[in-house]
């Protein structure tokens, strides 16, 4: 049973009664009805579960570069094109990153019996240097967070391996702001290898970014550093942190990933003509690569799934929305961004006709409803949506400051108002980047919840009489 | 925060309301306040979590034969003497089976992407005969249960490698059934590959006994079949049966584990001379060997570590029992439990002389009492330890058929009473037997109060004025 405990104490909440919901100047009778009509038959639908099913267990992980991702392109293209829409591949040219040997083991620590070791269970970092084919070995030093690094200084940290341990603060997820816990962790995994370099340390391993106690490691990008960097295992960085408060303990570590040469990879965009104002678009996305440990299913072969459900929800109703609804797949939003790099250079002199963007790079469980980047004096525009939405609960819509979704951030940034579905996210970081992200790990009515929301936003976005202001 | 849900409907529940404790022909009431005193030094104390630290994080894995299984019983009959006791290390000849390569994906299924395959997590499961190193490749036949393998017959299984999909019942666990849910899902571990290869199956994968969602493989042993064996995680075994569903999937299997030459190991055993009956003897217990993918800490560290805290707390408050309480830390339990049998040849002849037996080996979780292979009639002499207990509600014994800890069951065969904790074991077996059991999964004060139940309950059946009726 999944309960929802919703806190919110830092974002502004607009919730709307179902009394306040038609502004007197709108003609929202047909589009509510529109709307209704879109909701209902995402809900009964389990196209976007057969598209993650596909992307997932069929394709498979989907790194950027890699013949799945690339599999992953021409099959939603051709998905896409099969629901009649205008598709095309957008050049990106990304980094191939290839995981290699990944192993650890502590090698001298406080009574240890003599001829043994104990293994260290880790994945690998994107972005970051190998070590040679026989690894390394070294002193480890424990830090709980960068003050306790910038405290033990140079001295301490030159030629040593720095193990951070800080740990993901699951009460806070639990309570609604599992972005908040994200965040805070998460620049270990980011920063903490540079930190440790700038310090003279050889390697660098971080705590995985989750509250699971599985002995699940979470790989993730890390600026590069020049020095190898991993993820271990909450359990392992515990075990790391308890014998370093006995005495000294060495690590020997064997990390070969590689980053490869360039590679040409794709955008897959695919537009739903707009029948009054095509020039004007409404993005409807989610992310097609994924990392290479699990298949990719809660991020982000989901999120792809739900913004073709859009598609698909309003051409089985033969809808004809005044703007483009345009279904983004983007790539590489794991190893860099460059998918969305790519189309805010491709894109830029249109970029003014993007009345808005959503993306769903959260998971697939329940939707509360929108984190949106938007002008609030625009917010009484989306009653209608909210009404329609409140029979399952995903009503809500929270203005916040950053970027809801990185894909959509460059949009953001240009003024474009950008939404991202708000997911029940108590678990999803316990999964996230790690080879659990599988599909068992979505509900399929939960799935088609958040393909309803999507699909009914995407829509009320298109059709709406005026776009949102900026 | 964890609460209890408890429901036995298939067990005898003796249930003592603290007003009936006290039988008028027993002089309970000194006995009673030593009970009381043990328990209270137990409750209070740190040391079976620290024996449980050394043994997990210092020592670490401690399969049969292995180095860290030699430390350990070094480690542990270092700590016993200090204590006071009579030790000695009684010879156990075991068979080390280490674990080599194991890796596996999906070769062939429905939809695959070009030069690509779906990688399947597993860990080789003990007793089974490995694949050449370059490893094996055939079709996979998914099985969920053993009628199902029947039906497919010799025809539609031989040349294959079977896949067991049988679910672990996470229900029955959440409801007190744990180790009824365990016993059903364990069968296809412990059988699957004999069955499978009667059919003329080249190697057995089968479904992890375990709830956990988080493509965490759980090894175990398996009755050698003369084929390779493994346990894939649960999430595989749901990937290889949709992909079946849907058409031919073919796998490669490589599984290096080999069963070595025996080895020499021992049994700890630790004897606290009773006073008056010092033939007379109580067994306090768990066992010392583990698996090799986590460090033991529930399986199996903890219970020794519980059965030490007996003759800590005895010793740290000069009691002096009448019978002899011997601490026996099990070797082999895990891989053949060559220990037990050990211990019943070595101690044929005195095997009438020992009035009881108790074993922890369901984990570290609070206690909910015990479970007993007792004489019915001997409860009622049990009514003191029960008030004892129920300050902290380790009060419950259910009388059972089976015996409770397989080290023990040779002395159940042999008429002699034993007893097991019974642990809450609602999260037991989604940890048990993989990389996750790892000392962070004791909560220190439940391993307290399973140290203060099998020091009273130890205590009180070496010190009572007659011993238990068999």
């Amino acid at each position: 049973m999944r309960l929802l405990i919703a806190v919110f104490p830092l974002l502004a909440l607009v919730a709307v009664p179902s009394s306040t919901v038609r502004a007197a100047d709108e003609p929202t009778v047909s589009l509510s009805n529109e709307l209704v009509a879109i909701r209902d038959a995402a809900l009964a639908d389990d196209y976007a579960y057969r598209q993650t099913a596909h992307l997932t267990d069929n394709i498979g992980p989907r790194p950027s570069g890699s013949p799945q991702a690339e599999a992953a392109v021409e099959y939603v293209a051709g998905q896409l094109r099969h629901l009649g829409l205008e598709v095309r591949l957008e050049d990106v040219h990304v980094r191939r990153w290839t995981r290699g040997v990944e192993t650890a083991e502590l090698t001298d620590y406080p009574g240890q019996a003599p001829g043994t070791t104990q293994k260290i269970v880790l994945t690998a970092l994107g972005g970051n240097s190998p070590t040679p084919a026989d690894g390394i070995t070294a002193e480890v030093v424990v830090a709980r967070n960068f003050a306790e690094l910038k405290a033990l200084g140079r001295e301490k940290v030159a030629g040593k391996i720095v193990a951070f341990n800080f740990p993901f603060d699951q009460r806070k997820a639990a309570n609604g702001l599992a972005g908040e816990a994200y965040g805070e962790a998460v620049e270990y995994r980011a920063a903490g290898p540079k930190a440790a370099a700038e310090l003279g340390a050889i390697a660098c391993v971080v705590r995985s970014v989750s509250a699971a106690d599985y002995r699940l490691p979470h790989t993730g990008f890390s600026a590069p550093a020049g020095i190898p960097a991993a993820a271990v295992t909450s359990e392992d960085a515990d075990l790391i942190a308890r014998l370093s408060a006995q005495g000294k303990v060495k690590m020997h570590l064997i990390l070969t990933s590689q980053n490869g040469p360039e590679v040409l990879s794709h955008n897959v965009i695919a537009d739903l003509k707009g029948s009054e104002h095509p020039e004007q678009i409404v993005i409807v996305s989610g992310h097609l690569d994924s990392w290479d440990l699990g298949t990719g299913a809660i991020d982000d072969a989901a999120g792809v799934a739900i913004a073709m459900e859009t598609a698909q929800a309003v051409q089985q109703l033969h809808l004809h929305p005044r703007r483009t609804i345009r279904v983004i797949a983007w790539m590489d939003e794991e190893n860099g961004g460059r998918g969305h790099d790519a189309y805010a250079q491709a894109h830029a002199a249109e970029i003014s006709n993007h009345v808005a963007a959503i993306e769903s790079d959260l998971g697939a469980s329940h939707p509360l409803g929108f984190l949106a980047r938007v002008n609030p004096q625009a917010l009484s525009r989306l009653k209608p949506v909210q009404e329609v939405l409140q029979s399952f609960g995903a009503n809500l819509i929270q203005t916040v400051e950053f970027s809801p979704g990185s894909d959509i951030a460059p949009l953001a940034k240009a003024g474009v108002p950008t939404l991202g579905i708000m997911q029940d996210g108590r678990t999803y970081f316990n999964y996230h980047h790690s080879a659990a992200d599988t599909l068992d790990k979505i509900v399929p009515q939960e799935l088609r919840e958040n393909a309803a929301a999507m699909a009914v936003m995407g829509y009320a976005l298109a059709n709406s009489p005026e776009p949102l202001p900026r």
